[in-house]
């Protein structure tokens, strides 16, 4: 099942995507979290606006989880790369979420901006002190995210306030999908058509089920909860009018243009 | 005025304190954020129990803020003290708040618990490219906040998600003050009775409107969203059954028991 977040005008509905090539959205009262009624009312797919799925109660994000992206980002630092010795969990910040479709804007002060495909997954049920064999259990689902990040800025500043979460800095998006397995995926990054990264998909070092039980053994998840789950490889330096779309096979495209602010 | 966000067990209100002392709370529909009605109803302030004054939408904290606590914390690590260059701002976690009088549980595998009593900026307005003067505009006012730290970890992990956001670590309330002033305040922050820290509210190193301007260049501040200014000093190591209480002066008390989890 996908859960898409959508506007036609009359306010902000959840709806669940029907029709053999997904064509349909069939607007439902409530939400994924909380609880739903479907409606008697659908409406194309083609004719919505989509919104950033969820606000999250508290943003989690892996940073660091696919070696291929320690090394690379050491190597432009000139440092030895250092693998993450523990699934020590970030955080990054809601101002800077963006729907599938919207733009991000490169602020006139940012010179090295860059794509992150991530996946992300959605916390769905309350969790606290779960085993690995356990952790999936509190998972409502999976969407895909672009940490944007500029380089200059997270190399000179104390943390990563504004590399990582100036506003439009967080496209996420464009559903929930309820069925996703990671297992075989592949994450694809096009700029303007021409593939520039690849990888697969569960190649992290630390995976989701590592994730969630160490976290939850000091806290607790919520639903609207997400983590996003790192990235591998690397990107070319973005420029205005580019459009980035991470692809995750079997879950989705997650599509942006990218502008520099005149 | 102050604001508290409170429960007789008939679910949770938003209510204004009225009284010569404080004795009663005012019932109002609606909350501090988005609009509000005076309701006919009040209750004496010691018959409710007082809730997290908000959810932050996204929860800042600035960390380093105070010279004598950089410099302590440098000592402590046995490396040069550095004091931050810019007003980069941090972030802390939702899941880790607790409210006035309720208790911070240290987790069996905590050694060293420090508290810092800071002072918190709840804004009240959307905020973008504020200058430092027209930064306080968008504030409704203020509270006190306890950045409660696990140190062996805030130095062992990658991130500060356990050092710092451990469920229960983020004492805040216990209500929102409108008309606080910090020029004059002076934060004391008490072990049981005893005061053990005592600073200028107002010495930071980048103050409340350097910071919230600083920010409003890259991103867009929300009502609901807070940031929690720093401390200075140095914190005992905290014990089973400890009291603490932060004050800052003009402002009011904030105060948690400790509890080792057994």
């Amino acid at each position: 099942m996908r859960w898409i977040k959508f506007n036609t005008g009359e306010g902000s509905h959840y709806g669940i995507i029907e029709g053999t090539s997904g064509e349909w959205v069939r607007r439902v009262r409530g939400n994924p979290f909380e609880g739903y009624e479907i409606e008697d009312y659908r409406v194309a797919y083609d004719e919505v606006t989509i919104e950033v799925p969820f606000l999250p109660r508290t943003f989690y994000c892996a940073g660091l989880n696919y070696a291929a992206h320690v090394i690379e980002s050491a190597k432009k630092a000139g440092v030895e790369p250092k693998l993450p010795a523990a699934a020590d969990i970030g955080y990054r910040a809601n101002n800077a979420l963006i729907a599938h479709g919207e733009t991000v804007i490169m602020p006139t002060d940012a010179s090295v901006v860059h794509y992150e495909g991530e996946l992300v997954v959605v916390i769905g049920k309350k969790a606290h002190r779960l085993s690995e064999s356990e952790a999936l259990s509190c998972v409502l689902g999976y969407t895909i995210g672009n940490d944007v990040s500029e380089r200059n800025w997270q190399r000179s500043d104390r943390t990563f306030w504004r590399a990582k979460n100036t506003d439009t800095f967080k496209p996420m998006g464009p559903w929930i999908d309820t069925d996703f397995k990671v297992d075989d995926a592949i994450t694809t990054v096009t700029v303007n058509g021409v593939a520039t990264t690849r990888f697969r998909t569960a190649d992290m070092l630390f995976g989701i089920e590592t994730f969630i039980s160490r976290m939850s053994h000091y806290l607790t998840l919520y639903p609207g909860d997400c983590i996003w789950m790192g990235t591998d490889g690397k990107s070319p330096d973005l420029k205005d009018q580019d459009v980035v779309e991470v692809e995750i096979s079997g879950l989705g495209t997650l599509r942006n243009q990218f502008r520099k602010n005149s």
